[in-house]
């Protein structure tokens, strides 16, 4: 053929080459100046408002996800498959399941959607909590089904007891946000589980484990992966956008045995993005990100959560990047106020109208909200 | 207060100005050794196998596109709020509708899915053709509802007349992939809009354009557009992942007015992903790497529709970024003996269990191809 190749080898080689020279001189200019995970969220300098309303991490995410997005960047042209595979190996080693356990997803929001899907039905309901994370049970409501919400008890904690009596025979699933957002708390790992196997026939739980690395004694004593692992009839979700710092890549999974893999799959609507996969499967390689993301958020909450108690302001006790508060206000009326100074904090979560939401940022962040809080309670009297 | 900050103004800045040295060096290095368009894809090198069997854009992805996503690497770990916005404002002032008749969506497959459970109720059917792409009757049929398959006719297009009359007092959708999914061929633009206006009240035209750029004549001859803003029910569908060259970042969009959208938006799952969503904005803004893909893709596709003309082949009037023709081989049988070469081509796709899908790849890759046809071809008696 007499037809003269677009690319040459050497042309080929290049862009691999120069994506690498990237890469290293990333990883030269870290952690002086660089992608040092303490300083990756700059987007606001310090002239913007403090955002502690969407539990994002201020704290970044890992330097070797961002290397291995800048080595993926030449072939985002190429859809994920193999880097998805990946994914899916790196998770099953992580969770000590078979990979046929995992299906990773944009965020772990679509596995909760996919549940609500599969599960929903005119006359079938979902036992939750209140206040609770609501995206599951709005989508169980849309497809037809109905919710019955169970009041925390007096330290806002989930009341397993209360949650068992509201499930009736028409009950196909409890979905539980350990900790619960918005309030932090945790249950206790072993009357989870004892709840969890005691469950009616053709119940199935749904936790959502979203925040559990930040809880006092962390995956480890609070997962209920281990009954996964025995073929409870349990899904887990999980994500990559809160200890992990990577909520705008989209990644996340829920691990569950194959045949509610099965059911839930015919509502799937493709995996991760190709930088998300490789991104999420660098951070799982990385714990030293990890370590530093968990007691950053440790401290730092600790640093709230004891100042709080020096001003006698009451809380939940918090195992997620948030704490919840008694601020007494009016929460859209509380919202307004910080916004005034600069500070965004979370939103209503009904019925808990005079409380709100912070989300664990920075020290001088928190710093911040700590001081303008002050004001702003003092000013209504509060304090 | 006394608790020393995390981040001083200093550091903040500091990670910014990297990421601008980062932008700017890729931008210096370009086009002699870097990032040039057509070295983009180099993940197999000359050793791995062509890959054409899954419509991947081989001449990469717009320059712009990946500075913009180098400079938005510092902040992935807040959510894509803002970059969705600006990405819905890009995608309004390109099809010139309101910024509310735009669904952005993780590629374009969501929107097929998300009308599909829409409308899908037992009862219901959508037309559609065959062969053609499946992705959202299958999901039509897991739904409870039917589907009804009209044959193209002899050139392998649309045959309007047929469709309209397969229509029925349950039909519910229309679904056309246009350039047709494998066939390649376009519908006349005239004959299509006179079509969808004469329509049956309740049924909906879903028009899957992921091709139609590279079209003869682009969109500007041949997208149903227009109807889309005349207020016609019509849902079109459009990815970055073709013509734009960006598989892996899952970045599609469907457009619809607001009524259609609000009914599809009960199975939303999420949109892109931040890093999607800036890249996306900017390949909008990138007409260089638009041409210059289109005018790749319509060169190396004549270079391979001569070659084939001159051996005799049949195949289908190509206007999307693949080639279908007839080898006489059954597919299966086909895909083996060329993957045995080190090419792998496309799926089989019922009923034309003796033709081929072939991606265009680039001059090389195609040049590669024919050779390695013509010998499998011989080796089987059809040449």
């Amino acid at each position: 053929m007499s037809i003269k190749p677009l690319l040459s080898g050497m042309e080929q080689r290049s862009s691999r080459l120069v994506a690498s020279l990237f890469a290293a001189a990333a990883l030269s200019l870290a952690p002086q100046v660089a992608f040092s995970q303490h300083e990756v969220d700059t987007d606001e300098g310090s002239q913007g408002p403090v955002k502690i309303n969407g539990n994002e991490n201020a704290f970044g995410y890992s330097q070797m996800a961002m290397m291995a997005i800048m080595q993926e960047l030449p072939d985002i042209n190429r859809y994920a498959f193999e880097e998805t595979m990946e994914l899916i190996d790196a998770i099953a080693m992580r969770e000590m399941v078979p990979g046929d356990y995992i299906m990773p997803t944009a965020g772990s929001g679509p596995v909760l959607v996919m549940a609500a899907m599969a599960y929903a039905a005119p006359g079938k309901n979902v036992v939750s909590v209140e206040p609770g994370y609501t995206q599951l049970i709005r989508t169980f409501e849309k497809f037809g089904g109905e919710t019955k919400l169970v009041a925390l008890n007096d330290e806002l904690e989930y009341d397993l007891e209360a949650v068992k009596a509201a499930i009736d025979e028409n009950t196909v699933m409890v979905y539980l946000c350990n900790p619960n957002n918005p309030t932090g708390t945790i249950v206790d790992p072993d009357e989870l589980k004892a709840f969890i196997r005691d469950l009616p026939d053709g119940v199935v739980a749904f936790v959502d484990e979203a925040y559990l690395e930040l809880s006092e004694g962390g995956l480890e004593a609070n997962s209920m992966i281990s009954l996964v692992r025995e073929g409870e009839d349990v899904i887990l979700a999980r994500t990559f956008s809160k200890v992990y710092g990577m909520a705008g890549l989209r990644v996340g999974y829920g691990v569950m045995k194959p045949e509610f893999k099965k059911k839930l799959s015919d509502f799937h609507m493709g995996g991760p993005n190709k930088l998300g996969c490789v991104a999420a499967t660098a951070s799982l390689q990385d714990p030293a990100f990890f370590e530093m993301s968990v007691s950053s958020y440790k401290s730092v909450r600790k640093m709230v959560t004891d100042r709080l108690d020096e001003l006698g302001i009451e809380y939940a006790t918090p195992h997620g990047s948030f704490v919840f508060m008694k601020t007494g206000v009016p929460i859209k009326e509380f919202q307004a106020l910080m916004e005034a100074e600069n500070v965004l904090v979370g939103r209503p979560f009904p019925p808990m109208f005079d409380w709100c939401r912070v989300s664990i940022g920075t020290e001088e962040e928190m710093t911040t909200f700590l001081s303008v809080f002050e004001e702003v309670m003092k000013g209504q009297g509060k304090l």
